[in-house]
């Protein structure tokens, strides 16, 4: 299947150069584009593949149009962020590519009937709905899904294989939750008595708005009293764990990994790099990004990026800065030590 | 469904100023709670609170009563540790609200006929029981569970969705395993031979004791040639991963994103903050506390906490001193030649 | 069930010394062992344990056979590396105590009529199986697998329970995955758009090749255009992330909750520790290591071994070297000045 450029354009916009009537059928690399592929520039070093490049099509920056376009063979597309118009197209390729699911819920899923299930939606294999539970328009739930008592899940939802949906969590439409991911599970609330630990039951749930995507293995603790929220267009990935009462800003994206510990607080627009790690009960500003493996143990009151890990060196190099790096005390002694001495030498006011 | 005073301290002791016949249907924080709520003082910061709680009741330790008991409106019961009192209370409200599960075994659950499973067990849709398992008293199996061959599970224990418990393995009383749990798999054992490795087989078990909660996702190798421990009263959060042959201590516990490497020993009552890396082959004394993100490579032999991180830093910042960092040993070099030339600028000895 | 062991030597080699009938029904510990048993010396802290060890036969290298074989009253098997004979031992002796699954296919699970499985294959109860799926010989598919469409399994495969292995993607022989292991989900690709994020569809696959093991709830993206790479003999551990396009390399090994951003290239035989953090977009050369915990954030070009974290300390001593380490600029300053003055003291050029 393919589409033309004019059709691309009336759907996504952009300014045409060359034959709207030329058909292409996907997506490929600068250098590995062939006469039936589009392709897009927007990293400056390839700009010297644009001339080589044997696509039918480029999507490409003015600037870069200014600079490179007059050496592309074939057809342009000018628009202002070519790497969001491929992210676009690109949705528009798959989707043709795609065979819808059929709607309808395979005889095998045990379904209560006190759950109200939309004509439109798809049910795999194996999947547990429970009472109360409400899944809405064109959702796909796949293989062994479990959803639990009163949960709510709105139109256009894709929960891939085995995701678990706890009780009373809600969801906005078309979120994406990725294999073995985990929401609504309880929070890490204990007391501790005389040395043995006393759990607090958690009683709050988890609230995802529209557009949120959560991927495999990822787990959300809902929240202790109140709620666990997550706004529009939050995007997590893979093993990430959010814990009770946090609340992450409209379309803040965390890579892999991440840890947020209970009752943080993060602002919009917000990035987090793999694997860092950020403290319980603090706030993150808007426009915040912490950059991959940091800590962050205290509130971040302006956007900005921040980083904190160690150095990788030769495991030999390291063992002696970490041993000086245990010294650093005995090191500024030794320096103020010298400072005093040289001023009685030099009978000079600092 | 609410509780009288006079019955919470009937339960749970402590000693009531006011009037025993006052209902109470649930917990609300101080700022939030009405005339049918009980609340409790935990904090000193709020305080200043207590004087405009609407709440019927509050829970308030010696202390605090002394200081601001008096200006609360509603009954108090005074107790050495509000906050354990609060876990217990709440517990019984949600006891009260938590409709309990029917025993007995989902059609389309898949049985050995050789597996023992008691009356009163409730066991979900999708799970999967296999031979010469025994499951205790009043125990809960939610849906999609796999229990191995031979596992011993005792009474009063929860398996949310999903968790998978292989075989051999055994826990005891009122355990709770999160969705996604997987426990006794086999831990990551090679010999490497002209560099391809061999897999040892991991014959050993994990052995859980009672009380123990394990989180989602979380994940617990058996032991290869011995077994893996996890005393009573371990709690674990998730996505913590156990190696083969660790042994975790009574009361100690781990918040989200743990990692914990082959052999490691745990004394009790520890306790590690969230994502912070245990080394294999090591010993924790008991009363050590490991705080979030450190990084723990060699034994710890005395109580106290323990810290080992990167401090966080605007990016900027945060690249001149890891360049620093690299270079302590040329600093340090530089502190000791300035001494030299000191000591001898003075002919003074040290 | 036991062997002689005239028969270990016909399958592994070794020199045998003393009596080749003697029967041993399994492996224990040097200082554990009993008649029934053979026994290893790995460790050279345990050849004082030679002496008094009860093993009915001993595996030993030449140069401990030199030094303590004779102390051992059993029979001998010198051989170069004892670590690997007792790993190529061991299995044989679990092969004989495994009972071999029964071939055919749960009635439970669902089965596509399009899907390939071989005759000899065991799939496992609420097993689901797509269109265009093959699963070769011998393979062993456990409770609630799910396989994607057009997925291929090569012979002598085991999925542990509630493996994910998602469309297109692919797998040679031997392979080992553990419970909640998840492979081919699509990689965390967005385009930002005025703040807010655009899917990138992942249109590759992931391809694995022969003796590849993967952890329990270990996750590995699909790619985005090209494929993502797991080449043979390649081990992973348990809560491992693979970002989508990274390549590794024979024989390499991850240990624990390591996390490998997108499109980073591991050559082979590295290893990397537990916890360990690679950056995206990098090389790893040929037999590199890793050690646990530590970040790579850029390339790492020749082989060797690599550190980089905050070293554990009692947190008040922690506390003073955080914030030293915040301020090593100032520090190096005031050593510079220091060189200054002295320089100028004492009028001599460096």
């Amino acid at each position: 299947m393919s589409i033309n450029l004019d059709e691309l354009v009336d759907r996504f916009g952009g300014q045409l150069i060359g034959d709207g009537s030329i058909e292409v059928s996907g997506f490929a690399p600068l250098d590995k584009a062939g006469s039936a592929h589009i392709t897009f520039l927007t990293n400056p070093r390839l700009r010297h593949e644009v001339g080589n490049c044997e696509a039918a099509a480029l999507i490409i920056s003015p600037k870069d149009n200014q600079l490179v376009g007059h050496l592309f063979k074939g057809a342009r597309i000018v628009t202002r962020n070519p790497y969001a118009y491929f992210a676009h197209a690109a949705q528009l390729f798959q989707s043709l590519k795609t065979v819808p699911p059929v709607p309808g819920i395979h005889p095998s899923a045990v379904i209560d009937p006190a759950a109200k299930i939309a004509a439109s939606a798809t049910i795999g294999p194996f999947v547990t709905v429970e009472s109360g539970v409400e899944i809405g328009e064109n959702c796909l739930i796949e293989a062994g899904c479990f959803i639990g008592r009163n949960a709510k899940i709105g139109a256009g939802c894709h929960f891939f294989p085995r995701v678990v949906f706890l009780p009373e969590c809600q969801i906005g439409e078309r979120g994406v939750l990725r294999p073995g991911a985990v929401i609504g599970c309880e929070g890490f609330g204990f007391a501790n008595e005389d040395g043995v630990w006393i759990k607090i039951p958690q009683t709050g749930r988890v609230i995802i708005g529209n557009d949120v995507q959560i991927g495999a293995n990822t787990t959300i603790d809902r929240g202790a009293l109140s709620d666990t929220i997550i706004e529009n267009g939050v995007k997590l990935d893979n093993q990430i764990q959010i814990g009770h009462n946090c609340h992450i800003g409209e379309n803040s994206a965390m890579a892999g990994c991440v840890g947020v510990a209970g009752s943080a607080i993060f602002g919009k627009r917000c990035t987090v790099g793999g694997a860092a790690m950020i403290g319980g009960h603090l706030s993150i500003a808007d426009g915040v990004h912490i950059t991959a493996a940091s800590v962050v143990q205290s509130s971040v009151t302006e956007p900005g990026v921040y980083s904190g890990f160690y150095p990788l060196a030769k495991h030999a190099d390291w063992e002696k800065t970490a041993v000086l790096t245990r010294k650093l005390g005995s090191m500024r002694d030794r320096i103020r030590e010298l400072e005093k001495t040289i001023h009685s030498l030099t009978k000079t006011k600092k």
